[in-house]
């Protein structure tokens, strides 16, 4: 009655008596603990608790987890349920042999938590509270638990032992593990008999806290603040147009426009050697040449080291990579006529504007058009381009380059010049859950959230296996060719390319684990070494430019130690759009094809 | 051209080119097979042909089903899938041991299939159609193949000999499988070369048919047919009133009103039995009494012999368990008072009708009322009820019965004593796909045909394993006692029952299978040895009122030889409502709770 109901309401957890166990094997215990569960868990509804904690003792929780359900399903008020679980099996750790290093004794809770998880439908209201041991797991089993939604830690007094001024401390891997577990949002109970005052532990912890490496230092993780598991659609900058909000945060990049400027840099520097090479090898020609040849190709040979390069910067937007071509000019001492193709009206209008008062004593010309649709002479040496999403093709770069490649002169560079898409199969039951929720009540809807590239800042997740190459894509893209080999072009003469393709890629199971769906990533190369990532081994220090995207699985999956995943991913084209679809089999379980014909998800060109 | 548009719309089968195999491991064939598939299916699309066939060749088949499913998606003409595969895998049977019995061989099409089904969603939309091979695979092959929707099996002329007069026959074992596929609405294709008239091929398999064991013998088998598969919602009688229509079909029963009326004479004669032992030990008694207990008992002893015994009908509907009762007591020489409850007031005038009419020199009354809401004396001796629905208690026969307890005197007999409820884990793709699209379109509707209790007379499906009791009931049944061990009892001195169960019941699985949901039937001691049954292996003969249930999963589960299914059912019980919940194991996988909180499917009390 001290409490005002607001803290009731929002910091009071419920504890349900430790002993109960609907799921005893004896029918009257059931029975009985089943009646005495639902009064106690009426007892919190009443008084209108914020989350109500309770114990896991085994893998058999149905009976609990049907209890729970039902308990959901006719409570108004939304409730969390938080469950604790050992982070070691004692019961497993004594039947097990010495010589299992007690993996099996490590793995146990983690079943008990998940198999109660995955019976409650994978349910956003469903935390874990972990009961931190005195000894601590391998890595590994460490990471699987940062991919689960720990919701608090729980740190029994005797984990602290004095320092020498005789305050409280933890060892340094206890250290490690509260920090990794508080930056995902687990709060810290510290439970046990009271060694100390209760103070010296809230300080230590709160020094702990403020300890942790510095977040200022990685620009990402600055940026990313507030955005970690936020799921968004993923842009359609070629469908719809961006806004000036869209272009302030991309044209912020640190890193990104520095690279672009490089490539851009090298490419005309290539270019630049390649003229005088051949300028060298003419003159010696024409030393030796008849009036002949003289006449025809005249004294082009000196005209054309003069002529600036044509650098066409397809998609301009607001310029910034006309600004990086103009420095990486003035870096290599070039002479660049640069042409800005912008199809969205409102950047045009900028584009413009900056032509008019920044680069007007610069040759930059505005085009404003669809790159896939206009012609222009003379032809591109180099093309420029930022048109790659988070999973690399995903905003139609290959279509709209391919359009687009009738403005290349042949032999000319494309700027980006490759770029690859990646998976990992990851495990998190809160991404997965918050794609499920993303609307909630609609069970059509749900099907579709499941269907569809989701752009987030990935924190609570884990990655079952290492990240691999999906689809590759270059440019100037190798036309296909008819029956005789021979390149079939179409009616403006452009090379027919196909940017179909479907990829099986596959991955050992290193760990029990519970597959929810995919990181995908992408690397790029723009031009020479100079490269774009975000897989996350060779992710471009400093640029933020990019979220990785999750990939749902309608169904998640168990995964065992040993198991093969096989995931085939397709992407599909046709003359309006195109669309992934995927399918995973583990051993002899499948998922149903997702998002066939484009049904849930789809990129309009 | 010769065949009218209406012939092409239902009687031509499309064949796509055996050829054809868009899963290829090569890229370039893989693309262009895809585009010839595709072209070969938009030419069936354009003819309006009703049906597709194709041919699997392996467990490969993620394209395909991706290339299909995209038909569908882009079809507004509802086409069929038919998807051939031979018996057995030659190139299986190459590789595997002799010592294997070929097992693998015989099993590896049922996995493409499957593979392939799956794949599908398990649409309805997609049949198999099976080349029969000349040796035949042990009968668990076939059986499981029973299971799966064959819209066709391919003979090849090959199979045929020449009986002595010339004209093509097949062996006995081949005979048998042609009926059990026809008798499931699979269609006959002879292919290969011909070596006789086409016309005898006919005319044999007409035959064939035609000799197959006759129906009319079994008057399940005629009174089921059209009915096969056929999904209905179970019957409320207790909710709702049952209409003339409902009651003409149940009182044509030829064997359960026999049944019953068999147990109620030998009650009655049990009744009469230990009513003379009594009297018998009463007279001993009484020679030897003294005045005041002669005046306590008075000649009750001889008054009682001759009072009639008291039979209740509870839920009489129009009277077939009235005349039961009479007939027996006619049997036996017994005197019956008969009294009739029943709720239904359009069954109550045919009842009262009856008694006017039929009944004038009996002594039958009728109550019209809710059994749980009347008080009567004197208590009966017999109660008899017919309250039970396919899965036994799913109709609140406990209910109603408990609630009627009062009516019984100490010691009296109810008929039925005692039900239980059965259930086996089956195969059946297309009762799932039947019940998954029972309203089609809507996804939350999806779910919830999914969380019911369908009401089907079961034929194209397969057992995976035996079938095994689930819940038993038995009457008058035993009150919930107190920590004391006294029983409870409620405000009108009754006993407090709980009608609540959980059982969780498993089986070991002994071959690779697809589990869609459970076969449900129930079975029913009346009294002494007089049963009801419809649990297939002890299915009273003849008897037509109950079809069984078909207890449907959400997403169908692979089961492999060796594997255990552990399925937990409860009954859950409020003060409104019963329901059932249950959820299904397989090793490391586990279904959803099915039905939480009775949110998709409920008897209201």
């Amino acid at each position: 009655m001290i409490l005002s109901p607001q803290d009731w309401n929002s910091r009071v957890v419920g504890r349900v008596s430790g002993y109960l166990d609907p799921d005893s094997p004896s029918h009257i215990v059931q029975k009985r603990h089943e009646d005495s569960l639902n009064e106690e868990l009426a007892y919190c509804r009443g008084l209108g608790l914020p989350a109500v904690m309770l114990s896991l003792h085994s893998r058999k929780s149905n009976n609990l987890a049907r209890i729970l359900q039902t308990y959901f399903e006719t409570s108004h008020h939304p409730t969390l349920i938080w469950t604790s679980v050992p982070m070691i099996c004692h019961r497993t750790m004594r039947v097990c042999d010495e010589d299992n290093s007690n993996e099996e004794a490590w793995n146990e809770p983690w079943h008990w938590w998940t198999k109660f998880h995955e019976c409650m439908g994978w349910d956003k209201r469903i935390g874990v509270v972990l009961e931190i041991s005195a000894d601590l797991p391998s890595k590994d089993i460490v990471n699987r638990w940062l991919g689960e939604p720990v919701k608090a830690i729980i740190l029994p007094t005797s984990l602290f032992h004095n320092n020498k001024k005789g305050y409280p401390v933890l060892s340094r891997a206890h250290q490690q593990i509260v920090v990794s577990m508080v930056e995902r949002d687990a709060q810290v109970i510290v439970s046990g008999a009271r060694r100390s005052n209760i103070v010296y532990y809230l300080q230590y912890l709160y020094r702990l806290w403020k300890r942790r490496p510095y977040v200022v230092d990685d620009p990402m993780l600055s940026y990313a603040r507030g955005w970690e598991d936020f799921l968004q659609t993923p842009l359609q900058p070629l469908a719809d147009n961006l806004d000036t909000h869209t272009y302030n945060v991309f044209e912020k990049d640190p890193v990104k426009y520095d690279q672009y400027q490089k490539a851009i840099a090298q490419a005309l520097s290539d270019l630049q050697m390649k003229r005088k090479e051949e300028m060298k090898i003419q003159e010696e020609d024409s030393a030796g040449l008849t009036n002949v040849k003289e006449i025809i190709s005249g004294k082009n040979g000196i005209v054309e080291n003069d002529r600036p390069f044509t650098v066409m910067v397809l998609g301009a937007g607001r310029g910034p990579l006309v600004r990086a071509t103009l420095n990486a000019a003035d870096i290599t001492n070039c002479k660049v006529k640069v042409i800005a193709v912008e199809k969205n009206p409102c950047a045009v209008v900028v584009l413009a504007a900056q032509v008019r008062e920044v680069w007007r004593d610069r040759d930059v010309t505005v085009i404003p058009g669809d790159m896939r649709q206009i012609n222009l002479s003379p032809k591109a040496d180099i093309i420029v381009s930022e048109l790659l999403g988070s999973w690399g093709d995903n905003e139609l770069s290959p279509e709209c380059l391919d359009g687009a490649a009738g403005l290349l002169r042949p032999g000319g560079i494309s700027i980006p010049r490759e770029y690859k898409s990646y998976v990992a199969p990851i495990c998190s039951p809160r991404l997965w859950a918050a794609a499920r929720a993303a609307s909630p009540g609609n069970a059509q809807q749900i099907e579709k959230n499941l269907e569809t590239l989701w752009v987030v800042y990935m924190q609570n997740k884990h990655n079952i296996a290492e990240t691999k190459p999906v689809f590759t894509f270059e440019h100037p893209s190798e036309g296909i060719k008819n029956q005789d080999g021979q390149e079939v072009t179409d009616y403006r003469g452009l090379k027919v390319t196909d940017n179909r393709r479907s990829t099986t890629v596959t991955w050992e199971v290193k760990q029990d684990n519970v597959m929810h769906g995919f990181g995908g990533y992408f690397d790029c190369v723009l031009y020479g070494k100079e490269m774009l990532s975000i897989v996350p081994d060779t992710h471009s220090p400093g640029m933020i430019s990019w979220f990785p995207v999750f990939i749902p699985i309608r169904t998640p999956l168990r995964v065992q130690k040993g198991d093969t995943i096989s995931a085939t991913f397709w992407r599909c084209v046709n003359s309006r759009r195109v669309w992934y679809e995927w399918i995973v089999e583990v051993d002899n379980h499948t998922t149903p094809l997702h998002n066939p014909n484009g049904r849930s998800s789809e990129m309009l060109l």
